[in-house]
């Protein structure tokens, strides 16, 4: 058993299965553009953690596919919008949705993403009660997920976040999908209430892990082939767990240094090189990969409660995976 | 008996009812640009119109109000990413959301409408097959709405447009949520299949009728006091049943005038004000009047199945009022 199998295993199972939530359409360029992003790859990592959670409290991992299409095409959703708020150009090594199709189309391709995704939900073959029990916690999870995505706009004005409040914003924005999907999938299949709690702790622990984890990735570079997104980060203000770390411990010479340049969009190659070495001396990226490492050892803890099966095994994987993983 | 007396007593049992989706909440930022243009008046439309179809089978309007307020939730999520994707800086007399809070809080605060939309839903009290029935209606609105959208912005590079294509977009944009109101309130209420379908009639003719006499009073006005918005609308090749109309029928000189100042964004005001006497040399202002009122009468003609009713003479008057009303 290998966790990159499993992946791609259930990743062809759920790619044959969303594509009818992406049919082409009319407006063409409205079905394009909502299909441009899912079509374009990315490693389902929503739904195969809905799935593994149904199958590690035995449920049948097949009912789960509407509802990992629903929070894929969720996700997508937040994507698109995201990429035209941020200003990105790229996503997944392709021109995000609103460079190749224009703003409006990307506002209206993220629109429809996220009506398709309550459309999905319909898809599920559970009790009607139960539908709504679900429906109502995607609603949640969407206003969490908007309220997350204010949070790091705002963040990235603000001198000084706490770890605290860096923490609140990447549950809402990042992990309260990880946490749906970990506990949805152990709801549908028929877990306890305790295998359900369990597994919701689970999910939002991995979400923190890989959010963390892809923070730490994006500094993890040496000074001479500091990417362009790094500067980016840097000249943006963008309050990742590296840079609130840092903001939050430099003192007198290395504050005035960052409170001169991070944020500053006009800074210079050189300065915002010395902000990366002041990241790399203050420990900022060490204590980003220790507090990635932390959330996904929380998360193999949280699965105890469960009977040993190879679906827990597998979540175990991915809690390491979450942290392991160079891309 | 008033229309407008009636109105206003329901918008006000409306608007208390539904303030309980547009709390205050934080980031304050995203929960104010959310509610900036719910609080900020409107005539509540389609809640009034859900309740009087329900009243109008005999049902409790009260049991609407939850779906009464989806739907204006609905509507005003695609204002706020309306006025984005047209850089319409003001809506309702009040600056866009976009203008007064930036585009992401614009983009994000829609998006927070749009899943209270869906949260409504969850108030309704009816039975849970039902309420997957009007969930599953409101999901094919919003995608008629998307598409109709992206039609119009569309339909703004392209020289001729059809009446029938004109048609087709103001029926997906505007229309398909009037149709759900009256369809909505008709099933609420318990109507009968004939009463549901006639209803569901009589709410696409009221919406075509609004929306083109909207086409209509923006252009109603004389060239003295041709405002600025005309202007624009002319500019922008905005393809209004008026503009669809002359650039169909206008010839030779005309279509010349036509074709070099619609859809130029740099036409001088001399121009802008030579389009706008060809739109009423050619007739195409007049057209546009006699169509909303062609589609007004459809709409009363719908109601015949009715019994009489003060709900169904309120129909009637609303249908009168869409095509007299001056702003």
């Amino acid at each position: 058993m290998n966790l990159q199998n499993e992946l791609t295993n259930r990743e062809d199972i759920f790619s044959k299965y969303w594509l009818k939530y992406l049919q082409e359409g009319k407006p063409a360029t409205l079905y394009n553009a909502a299909r441009h992003l899912p079509m374009g790859g990315g490693k389902r990592l929503r739904p195969f953690l809905v799935m593994l959670s149904c199958e590690s409290v035995f449920g049948d991992a097949e009912k789960t596919l509407p509802f990992g299409a629903a929070l894929e095409l969720m996700h997508n959703f937040t994507l698109v919008h995201d990429d035209i708020m941020d200003k990105s150009n790229l996503r997944r090594n392709v021109p995000a949705v609103h460079v190749k199709f224009g703003d409006p189309a990307a506002i209206l391709a993220g629109d429809l993403l996220f009506a398709r995704s309550f459309e999905a939900m319909h898809d599920l073959s559970v009790d009607c009660s139960f539908f709504k029990q679900l429906n109502r916690l995607l609603i949640q999870c969407i206003l969490n997920i908007c309220e997350g995505q204010q949070l790091d706009v705002e963040f990235e004005q603000r001198k000084i976040i706490t770890e605290e409040e860096y923490t609140d914003m990447i549950t809402r924005k990042t992990a309260a999908l990880f946490r749906l999907a970990a506990r949805g999938g152990a709801m549908i299949g028929n877990g306890s209430k305790d295998e359900i709690s369990a597994l919701t702790d689970y999910g939002l622990y991995l979400g923190l892990s890989f959010q963390i984890w892809d923070d730490y990735l994006d500094m993890s570079s040496d000074e001479e082939t500091l990417g362009k997104d790094i500067g980016n980060d840097i000249r943006n203000g963008k309050k990742t767990l590296i840079a609130v770390h840092c903001l939050q411990n430099a003192k007198d010479e290395d504050k005035r240094v960052l409170d001169g340049v991070f944020g500053n969009r006009n800074a210079s190659d050189d300065n915002v090189k010395r902000v990366f070495s002041l990241f790399k001396k203050m420990g900022s990226i060490d204590y980003a990969r220790k507090t990635a490492i932390e959330y996904s050892k929380k998360a193999k803890n949280a699965l105890a409660v469960l009977k040993d099966s190879e679906a827990k095994e597998l979540l175990c994987d991915l809690a390491d995976y979450s942290i392991k993983r160079e891309k």
